[in-house]
């Protein structure tokens, strides 16, 4: 009953399969193997973007740090959520690659608005040299809440983000999770909504460790790699990054572990709910928030339960009191462990 | 018949079925798998350190980085060789992880000498805050040349730096292929020898994409710790990084795989000879420099070896001019490719 | 008319002597001048800290960017005010300098409370290495409203900052001023009350372009003399910085030009209840926020007035509508401008 | 007898003057000021530039650093002398300024020769994304040790960059000392023998503390003035930095100063030449290497005599080993200073 992360859960076998494959003999270091020419056609094919520059890292704050520097300047501020991973998460990370720009926090506690941001980015008002200059906006989808923004929802951020003639990144380590709960495309979650470069997540949709980094506009793309090799991040041994990435997209396998995923997290929240459960956010992916009384808490601990107590403590008196959970499923959760988990919520 | 690298071979089967075996169930993510005490304890067992601090990351750059960012001030300078790997292959990633130190190079062309190092410290005489201040001194061990260091070497470059009371890092990129040609032990190698911190390398030797970092003394680990994150080094599927290193180290793997790369390149050495090659630099581990004529490169590559080229044009008239290759054997050439290989000379 | 700000004022004319007498023959540079003895020797005594470092810069930017990098590390976060100076008007300097530490806002609108405070040091709760780690908490006297602290409140804040063993820096652009209307000793508004290093100015009071920096616990001096060196902050001719802030704190100068610009205030904060103008803030010392009717700004400008229109616009339809000014006096606004200036409110 | 620098002379009185002139009333903060146009308007003239970006600091470190900066990016490096002043004496502030960059040293003990500069930028081959890239070359103009390019020298090494399309900086903290001794314009010593950015030295030729940053291509003019208010190096009272650069260059103030420093240094090089001493280098400007027996120096030092030993050490037997000394003259430097001097030779 592991529901700690989806970062935590094993490598789809496929995946498995083709590290195995990919291990023949020599191949080219550092990006020119001819795996990742399969990689590159296969995201600018799936994302209609013959244009696009596509790039492999090995984790999320390396893709979204590394994408947010080549979008930005050192005396920029990006505009974020309060609960961006990228604000919450990295340990400066995007500080420290950007050289020293700042984050701008768009009030709210999930989804960010376009009326929020519009004014975050107003007050931000010109102050000549002496105020951080704007720089881009970075959306997470799905939120850090387990939240998914519908095409109009992004389409209407970036387009504030337009009006200021400021690029937008889209923070995409669950981005499978949220195309299959949106049935749409992936150009439509993406350049024809505004978006201009992405972190396409795989590592917790069944990867063992990887991410793209895709620039819809190929302009920055030297800088790109020149940043990637800087930061340490190009790989010598890279077949291994792109034989992940290749296998995930090959056959819609990324989209099947998403739907598993959300599948099972959709079979969590209905138990929970019926369990009398209370949700702190619409789970509508593979996140969920959800509040139930202590005394299950105790019982799931007791039974092995791994979870993230999102509010409240373990240790306290009154049975009943609420205690808010952050539970998580990855592509490899099973019927089974669910059904454990919810028969003792009581 | 592939020497451009020993960056460019396949990872060991045993590596592989570890990384198998890894692929079970849930593991906690970033470092707190179990997997990774197993790596610990090794380490310490095999360096017989019992407290050193051991972390892993997947790039040697980043190893290299990381350890001397934390080992110095902005306001310092590393000294290292020309032609160390962090002066000339990482991109300014020295630079950038430390927050912007300096590279003072020792001069030379392949061993640092204590003598050259003495005196270019010296010369970073004190100007009090106007110039840069003495930082860490940066060894490479198997040398960016193919030399290794005889532990006196090592010995008296450390005894240099104490003497400035300057902390001593080893760029161990092939650190296993230089303890089986010297078939002394890791601490006699490393903290016995004067070493602080070392980039323990793995994925030239066989892995897919590991390399340790241990502090000798632990008194850093902390801010280590979060250098790695803040420079998005930290992995969430640490387990997969656990699982090579573990490998690595089982049953003397590493030094099975360095003794099988040191013996190819002895062959190819010695086939060199044979044919009239002359040396840059003594071959002492799995790297040759050799310059034979250019007619032989020729039938080299057009027989589809590769290789570089390290001084001279392939494209030139005179087939009897003396072009310098870099060859390098890693752990999974085989006798038949050198033979081939060998074959061409004439 | 000058409300501008007081950065605008003319070079006291104590302060410009000073500088005329210090300028003969040569002196040593970089600050082994021997007025800057004398400056060394007065602060420590004014602020009763025999012990204390003491360095000059000529930015208020370069004093709180400098201070701030000496007392955090990169992957921490500093607590301020989100109307700090630090965080609104130095173009992300704090996080250049600090190498890419990040600034967590305490809400509130002018003065930090030590419940705000306590709240969000709380809430940038130990995440392990995932989050920034908490840095120094950053108090600015007198406030950018015009607000100051009293004793018992720096005291409030500097005692949560301490429960967490967190560095407490003062940017005291405007000290003199906050120390004149709380009529306290140097060392009350610092070190008793909790204060670890001090941005003492003297640029917005009188002297032509300098700033002090005071650590009270000398450990760090060294580290802040290399910092300020490679921030390009050191002066060749530095004996003039030192003529400044001595003849500024000779003779209680720095106390008289405060009061008398303190004192400016007053009359003119006077005149604006008497015309009936309401006050965003209390104007404690040389700062004032009120709003009176669009017809009587167009009035002041027609006239030449010279300041910031905080909210609203000049340009609108009714003149009845209040805007609110930020009017800010220093040491020589003469008492014929703010009866000017008070004839126009109507 | 003060020899140590011209950094530790007088300001000019003239310069004094335009202080006191300026110190009337309000002024505009942070470069609005009315003088800053005057500023803006000689350099353009004096330069034949009438689109130059011009700005103003208060330090050369400041003005190189951010020159530098804005040329460079941090995965490039600076082509420069092993003896010039952003290399040896300004604690890592380009490295700092850069975010990381590296810079390359071309190999030589003076004056850089074109051969020197195209072996080293052809060393700097393309080795992909694992070197630096090539960046700015950086000429400084007088040189460190007192030499002056002819403007024919100039040409050639900006020829060598622009070969690769690389901009040149020119550090021209004695830039006046070499103009009166070639005798030529500043847009011949400047963008018409290829000069794209300058730091203008003002500080060791009789200001108080200025430099102007002149960018000839004002392509990068914004920026210049972010990273300048990022580096906290704007000044709110910058009227005053402005005061000084006018008086500086009005009415040839600068040439003025700068040939009584020049022909001080050559009546002190002819009366050591008389006194037969030996040159390290040629002295063209202000500054002379000249190495004269211990026992000359002894005298000296007795007699109060300040100036740098540069090589050799002053406590020593033999009384006639030759030791060098760096000798520097400014603008201030009087016949009678250089006469007691020349007395204690011998």
């Amino acid at each position: 009953m592991f529901f700690a992360s989806d970062n935590a859960g094993p490598t789809h076998p496929l995946i498995m399969s083709a590290l195995t494959d990919a291990n023949a003999g020599y191949a080219m270091p550092y990006g020119a193997d001819p795996l990742m020419d399969e990689v590159r056609t296969q995201i600018r094919h799936l994302f209609e973007a013959p244009e696009a520059a596509v790039y492999l890292v090995a984790t999320g704050t390396a893709a979204n740090s590394l994408a947010l520097a080549t979008l930005s300047q050192p005396w920029q501020t990006v505009f974020c959520s309060p609960v961006a991973h990228i604000h919450e998460d990295e340990c400066n990370a995007p500080e420290f690659f950007s050289g020293g720009a700042k984050l701008t926090l768009v009030p709210g506690t999930d989804k960010m608005t376009p009326k929020a941001l519009a004014d975050t980015i107003a007050q931000e008002e010109t102050r000549g040299v002496h105020g951080p200059q704007r720089g881009p906006v970075s959306i997470t989808q799905v939120t850090e809440r387990g939240s998914v923004y519908s095409l109009a929802e992004l389409q209407a951020l970036s387009d504030v983000a337009k009006a200021h003639n400021l690029p937008v990144h889209l923070d995409g380590a669950r981005f499978a999770n949220a195309l299959v709960q949106l049935n749409c495309t992936p150009a439509e979650m993406t350049w024809k909504s505004g978006i201009d470069a992405l972190s396409l997540g795989g590592t917790k949709n069944g990867c063992m460790g990887v991410e793209a980094v895709v620039f819809f506009d190929p302009d920055k793309a030297w800088e790109f790699e020149l940043r990637r090799k800087r930061g340490a991040h190009l790989f010598s041994k890279h077949r291994f990054l792109s034989a992940q990435m290749a296998a995930y997209l090959r056959d819609d396998l990324w989209l099947t572990t998403a739907r598993a995923a959300n599948a099972a997290c959709a079979q969590l929240a209905e138990g929970l709910r019926a369990a009398g459960a209370s949700f702190l956010h619409t789970p509508d992916a593979n996140m969920i928030f959800a509040a139930f009384p202590r005394a299950a808490h105790r019982r799931l601990h007791e039974a092995g339960a791994v979870y993230h107590i999102w509010s409240g403590e373990l240790d306290g008196e009154d049975p009943d009191e609420m205690l808010a959970a952050r539970l998580v499923c990855d592509w490899s959760m099973t019927t089974d462990q669910i059904d454990r988990f919810l028969s003792h919520l009581g």
